[in-house]
């Protein structure tokens, strides 16, 4: 039974945890483990309960929660050996193929399942969370055999993610980091790449040509290299394949350019468009 | 004094700026020249008052305003040779370049200036028009001196600009061409390019794998190819340049990964923020 919750990393995505358990109506205590200002501001959100030591955590809870830096996990990972056995240990980060590698530790007593939920946005920290950030959203969780996604403490995880109303995926870790070096990588980088072909070829001259479709184009560009720095480090072959893709594709349109076209677009239209369907 | 407005395409920009003339208080007569399902609906929304053929809104208009497709605007800029002189023709073609030189025609008695409204959406046509699309957006004029950007005709075209508050700016046609070659094209460029290299590489499995930074990310890539054929067209050397540019920091990106991306993500971010500074 889940009766006591630690989120360790309090900030955007720990912090919209807390508050959709709380909106979902887990009536358990959450802990949170991060720093003293970040503890105040998670508590007067209403994100957790109270403050723990990392040791507290591990010894009271049923669920840990790591939604800290991708390379903070890997950190964490080898201190919750004494977690209690029927526990589970799960995380939020990124990429997954490094942290389940990490996770694998068989002096610990508790259950690991790596997990991954695809919301986010370009403001960082438990003043910008949201109980409902995940509603909606695909939950990737990346057992490594059917038993894992199986056990008690997974299938009552899942029943909660259900109830903040996200769409559970199940993937081999190899498998989600392929798929989100596309998808979520490969996205950011074109974004950080095209922001910084314009900046250096217009300088502000670019400014008066910036119309709604270049917001919607920069916006990943806004984001922190803090975060970026710990993706691209754990993931760096998937994200090379994917970007020599895209260039590849970049140069076939170059030398098709201007004519014909058509069936790039139409091709574009269509997997854009199957993005939208409910 | 500009009694009578002629739009001839009375589309999605067309339309809105129909609408936005009128929230704006002008009081004189809209026509509207385009296909009679078009100009039923456009009257129905109140974006024109009744329809015309080209040949009574060349003889009565003081403003004739073309927002129909690039290829369109070329085909009829030399039937407006008998336009009332003191009048005006304009329009909001996506390029200039090859629009200002086909208006060069010594027998038209109205003066003609290139225009581009920096606004648009993924929808088209009439019924997508709003009174506000303009609205906080720039809007190109690309006079070829400072003469024809300062006659009477412009200065009261300019006026109503202002009153649906728009940001004019003036530019060359080249200089525009240049400007939104990357700003615009490039970026829709990107959109079809990201959209089609995921479909490709990973087809419906994407799916879980969307988050809303892609879903930013692939909405230009809804747009349809029927627009941009003619803007491909009439700007591809401008356009092949930019893509070589982006292409070129992609793989500036792709050989400094996984490390030391720092620079690339500030640059990128501090260009992003500037954008959206007021």
């Amino acid at each position: 039974m889940m009766r006591t919750v630690a989120i360790c990393g309090v900030g955007l995505i720990g912090g919209s945890f807390g508050l959709a358990l709380r909106k979902a109506g887990f009536s358990g205590e959450i802990l949170g483990v991060s720093s003293p200002a970040t503890i105040r501001d998670a508590i007067s959100v209403g994100a957790i309960d109270r403050e723990a030591t990392l040791g507290e955590a591990v010894a009271q809870a049923d669920l840990i929660y790591l939604a800290q830096p991708i390379l903070v996990i890997l950190d964490t990972l080898p201190m919750l050996d004494a977690a209690k056995p029927g526990a589970l240990i799960t995380d939020a980060g990124s990429t997954k193929t490094a942290i389940v590698e990490r996770a694998r530790r068989p002096q610990r007593r508790a259950q690991f399942i790596g997990g991954h939920p695809m919301a986010g946005k370009e403001v960082r920290g438990v003043l910008a969370a949201e109980a409902d950030l995940f509603e909606g959203r695909s939950y990737f969780l990346t057992p490594d055999t059917t038993e894992e996604a199986n056990s008690d403490a997974v299938l009552e995880f899942r029943k909660w993610l259900e109830d903040i109303r996200c769409n559970v995926h199940l993937a081999k870790p190899a498998e989600h980091d392929r798929i989100v070096a596309y998808t979520s990588h490969l996205a950011q980088l074109a974004s950080t790449a095209l922001a910084g072909t314009i900046s250096s070829s217009l300088g502000r001259s670019a400014r008066p040509g910036a119309g709604p479709g270049l917001q919607d184009m920069t916006r990943l560009a806004l984001s922190s290299y803090d975060l970026w720095a710990d993706i691209l480090a754990t993931n760096s072959m998937e994200i090379d394949k994917a970007l020599g893709d895209y260039i590849a594709h970049l140069m076939h349109i170059r030398s098709t350019l201007p004519l014909n076209l058509e069936n790039q677009f139409k091709a574009a239209s269509n997997f854009a468009k199957s993005l939208r369907d409910r």
